[in-house]
């Protein structure tokens, strides 16, 4: 069933990529150095979920790709900072990632951590951009949509901080949603409101897309936390059972595999009944929400 | 004669302090310990030369306070986080900042690298609000101008990559020139540009205040390397003779102290010269750029 979404997802990822590549200063550019590790951690073979739902979110209300395409690669830069900022040693220290050395393992920390700064950087020089078509009043509302959901209140950086002060401790189930929430629902939230705002969607489609946004938020790392349990090394080319042993907050841990399962099933559901409810071209965001926990059922 | 500018500027500092603390989280917000280290760091006593620097600038030209507040505490913020990430062990390994423990020996690591990104993010946010009398139009263009010159082509981070880069080193005057620009140089100028645009300036105006601003934007760094090579530890607020001892590129290295002297006061000759040809209330910025090597001469 997911096998049409698998294909959308891959012909996608490799549109974000070529604009991606437009987007960062190619390696020839001095410091070569910095633009080498931006692009190192940036290529080496994300998904790229985010983007792909500012993309389907905002075609399906009615806006052209090229219009979507700026703010969907800023917030895949930004979700490539945390990756390499979260990987550092006086973090996650992460010495893979995606199969590869991480960006510090490959360049050393001074680079990394600037790497990471210049690709959060350069993704709000791209969200300011002079192109053709943009409105500056859905740029600079969709700047602060993007801005407020990579910070620190129920946010990306407020999650990880959160993160990183219980490793160690057992956490109960409302710490562990509020981790996950900011950490990865703000930014997967930010995704699809972001696609609605350039589409130029009304106040109730922007709350029926946030609803939809926050239920596969949550479905996506409780199917990452699955599999990070279940997963050999190879299959998720990260440590596995690595948030176990540092005793990290999962939902697993919590509520147990099954039903973990069965949670994030049914947090599917309800984001496609939401979905499909709205009058728009809703197809696509259904596939894309059931591949999301598809990897881990 | 610079004891006018001094109090000016204490007197701006202060009401860029009440800015700041409206546009960053109170310590009690959630999660605590990044708002407590970000204001730790943002509160630790700077000169607030940028902010001050875009607030007389769009003054000269004719903005409201109000309207500049915003993107000048915007401004502070980024020049916080990039002062955290730089004291980093990764980085320049600096204990001291300003007399106090740096954020990383107060906070450990982890945090401070959060906080850093904490405060990049904040800014963005902060010139993407919802301000009363907000020109949208404006707003994406001096992000877009904050954004470059925070980056890494001749920029913030490029500066920074570049001067870690060069460590151990000799470095000719070009390398040198380059480092200064970019690191230095860039955002003083952003400083100055953005006041102008929020002015509404012509093109003609932008043009000679990014003359004006690269040219401080040089003396402030050459002021900077003099303070570092005759002070003692406790009028710098941080272990005076480092730079010298890491053979960190600096200006009387290459150039010797009378040379660097003579080059800082020539500099601000010619800054002076180009804002006083101007038509604008020019007095309070050709006091800001005589303050600049004040210091040092």
């Amino acid at each position: 069933m997911t096998e049409p979404t698998k294909d959308y997802l891959a012909r996608r990822a490799e549109e974000i990529n070529r604009w991606l590549d437009a987007l960062v200063p190619q390696e020839r550019v001095e410091p070569r150095l910095i633009h080498r590790a931006m692009r190192y951690s940036l290529f080496a073979g994300g998904k790229r979920l985010r983007p792909t739902l500012t993309l389907a979110t905002g075609e399906a209300l009615g806006a052209d790709t090229d219009e979507l395409m700026p703010a969907a690669c800023a917030i895949e830069m930004i979700h490539t900072y945390s990756l390499i900022h979260d990987d550092l040693p006086a973090m996650d220290n992460d010495d893979l990632r995606r199969g590869q050395p991480t960006c510090h393992k490959a360049f050393g920390e001074a680079t990394a951590i600037l790497a990471g700064d210049a690709l959060l950087t350069q993704a709000f020089r791209v969200l300011a951009s002079d192109f053709p078509h943009r409105d500056a009043a859905r740029q600079v509302r969709v700047i602060r949509e993007i801005a407020a959901a990579a910070g620190t209140v129920d946010a990306l950086i407020g999650g990880q901080m959160a993160d990183i002060e219980n490793e160690g401790r057992e956490v109960d189930s409302i710490t562990l949603e509020y981790i996950h929430r900011s950490k990865t629902g703000a930014m997967i939230r930010a995704s699809v409101v972001t696609g609605g705002i350039i589409a130029g969607a009304t106040c109730e489609q922007i709350e029926k897309l946030t609803e939809f946004a926050n239920r596969i938020g949550l479905a996506f790392q409780i199917a990452d936390d699955i599999l990070d349990v279940t997963s050999t090394s190879e299959q998720l080319g990260k440590t596995p059972g690595k948030d176990q042993t540092a005793l990290k907050a999962t939902y697993p841990a919590i509520h147990g595999l099954e039903a973990s399962r069965t949670r994030a099933r049914e947090l599917v559901d309800e984001a496609v009944g939401i979905i499909s409810a709205l009058d728009i071209e809703s197809q696509t965001l259904e596939g894309i929400a059931r591949f999301v926990i598809a990897r881990s059922s």
